[in-house]
């Protein structure tokens, strides 16, 4: 499991102290090679943290050693002086592991608008090197949780045979919207790839799986998700069979991310089908896990398809065309909103059974399908965002 | 106060029996002239409820009435056999008062999705007809209450000391978000107006008073605003001057709806200055009204500063240019972020003295601003949506 299951990778988690909590908050992983190639895609808020502005410029070569990630803060809107904090930790890492500062990415989580304590930042960057292990991909996914329950890990071997795999962790639990969803995830290949074949695969991937994950509309100044390329399995993949794996390692860890979203008791996986265009699908899927009201319904196990409607209703014509007299709307199978007006009576949908649940649109207007996963509004969520930075 | 305030108008409120609460839930506003003049703005939702539909058409021509507002039920989502509902209310009071049932506009408010039982709404409709009076305004506003916990009302005198007024009524609690808010109001004038004056007026007052409340980001799809000028002062103003005094009026109602929305414990005004227009001012504003991470923090009384930058990021460059670096954030006078990063001690802000919380963002990009009123995210509004229907 995780980033150090391909070949030519060593991992380290460890605690150097951010967190009050005393819990690991400091993961270094490194591409022991013979490649390193990186591709990374960042998060589209134009108030980015200062490890965002770097990472963009550091990985924009396609080559990367290391990844340096901190938990404990974010170091966002934290001025010159944290982006200087940012560029002082890549120079450590690069110091400790020997290898060019400008080939070390930074990712840092926790609360905007405080600076980092970098004494004990880079103690732990000491630690962290010492720490270095083939098997440290587990310690490594437990350093980068904040509101995490759980370590979001996961492991996808080649689909045709090949020994080539993909590893992957991630963190995030709140500030979860797409563009892109508000997280850090690290994913390694043993596969040979140049940098123009990781960065095009990591693109598709994302736009189809984190990005369609949308936990709270809030989107992050932190996101980033980075492909690290060893090339040590010694195997050039199938393009496309690649492409296959990579999403599926995305997929994983985006659906861990909405199953362990703060405070949320369901999973909700809004699905249009017959739209215009993926593009149509998309929009109307993300109005409606936008939407608080049918998101605090269906934490109370009401099937308010109202609330969907008037959620979908919200799109402009030219975005997604549509007739409101033909929609149809199913809740866990039952068909409550037929053509527009009431469908099934909304008591035979039981909410309360399962984590999951699954909202089918359908449009009427094409050929086209997505889903967007979020959770539902609950008093829990409510308490984790008024006391996270107090 | 309220529309029975101006001249030429009656109304009443009574209890038909929509409401498993027993509390009062239809209106009846008449307007006696001697003109005849109205103009309506409704929601920009593209799923609209059967009254909208109706009274969308019936104002078109400039001339209504009477208006017949129902709580207990929104005959939205409902089909062709909702509007019929609603053609048939309309042509029941047409009878009931003797005027052309095309002069008739239709409201409604309450659940989505369920038909109305029409024979208990036009029994109500006989008996306000009957109870209709020149001092019912109070009656009305409070049957036009859903979760609302108390009337809206508001009554402004002509400014320039002529004798016309405004008065008017509104509900709405929830499901509030620009486009308009969700909302049923009805305003009534003594003014001598054309439908051309009346529209323009109504049109410039709500773009810049309902058009800028958003409570939870919910688009509703039964949002009206009425006007209704009766000419019964025999006074033509000057226009300035009731354009000043009808958006006080309808700025005043906004207000009152957020500060009675529901489960909320703050009311935010967001505000934006030196934008580079004023509709870039106003989308940063809805921005960071739409954060449901800072509405949370607002509910914890934390003045979680990052969370606004984070939303004021989300806004793209070509609707709103600034530069991130020079961004400033005070938070009830405190200067908590200066240049994009941290600026005085954030424990200098005391969120929990005042229901109001004043959020002023500095994009230092033009002379233009605007503000944007929400509420706070909390655990009553969860409880409130989660069991609303239930």
């Amino acid at each position: 499991m995780t980033v150090t299951a391909p070949a030519g990778f060593r991992a380290a988690g460890v605690t150097a102290g951010l967190k009050p909590s005393g819990r690991p908050d400091l993961a270094l992983v490194v591409n022991d090679g013979p490649l390193a190639v990186a591709a990374g895609v960042f998060t589209s808020n134009r108030v980015v943290a200062a490890p965002v502005t770097w990472s963009r410029v550091a990985v924009g070569d396609g080559v990367a050693r290391a990844v340096v990630l901190n938990s404990g803060g974010a170091n966002a809107c934290t001025g010159p002086e944290g982006f200087a904090d940012t560029h002082r930790t890549a120079e450590h890492v690069g110091a400790a592991l020997g290898v060019d500062f400008g080939d070390v990415l930074v990712c840092s989580t926790g609360l905007i608008g405080e600076r980092l304590p970098m004494d004990t930042l880079l103690a732990g960057v000491d630690a962290a090197a010492a720490a270095l292990s083939p098997d440290g991909g587990d310690d490594a996914a437990t350093a980068i949780m904040t509101t995490d329950t759980v370590p979001k890990r996961t492991h996808v071997p080649a689909p045709d045979g090949a020994s080539w795999s993909i590893g992957g962790m991630a963190k995030g639990a709140g500030m979860l919207a797409p563009g892109l969803a508000t997280m850090l995830v690290v994913l390694t290949t043993d596969a040979v790839l140049d940098a123009e074949q990781a960065d095009a695969a990591l693109r598709s991937a994302t736009a189809r799986t984190f990005d369609r994950v949308d936990s709270d509309g809030c989107m992050s100044t932190n996101d980033t998700v980075l492909l690290l390329a060893s090339g040590a399995s010694g195997e050039t993949p199938d393009q496309a069979a690649f492409a296959v794996a990579l999403e599926r390692a995305c997929g994983e860890l985006a659906r861990a991310l909405v199953a362990d979203a703060e405070g949320a008791s369901h999973d909700i996986a809004v699905t249009v089908v017959h739209a215009s265009s993926e593009q149509a699908a998309v929009a109307v899927a993300r109005a409606v896990t936008r939407s608080n009201l049918l998101k605090a319904a269906v934490f109370g196990n009401d099937p308010n398809w109202g609330r969907v409607l008037a959620a979908v209703g919200t799109v402009p014509e030219e975005v997604a065309p549509y007739d409101p007299l033909t929609l149809d709307v199913a809740i866990n199978g039952v068909q409550v909103c037929r053509a527009g007006g009431v469908g099934e009576d909304r008591s035979l949908v039981d909410l309360a059974a399962a984590r999951e649940v699954h909202i089918r649109i359908d449009l009427h207007a094409g050929d086209s399908e997505a889903t967007v996963w979020t959770n539902d509004l609950t008093h829990d969520y409510v308490h984790e965002n008024s006391a996270y930075s107090t």
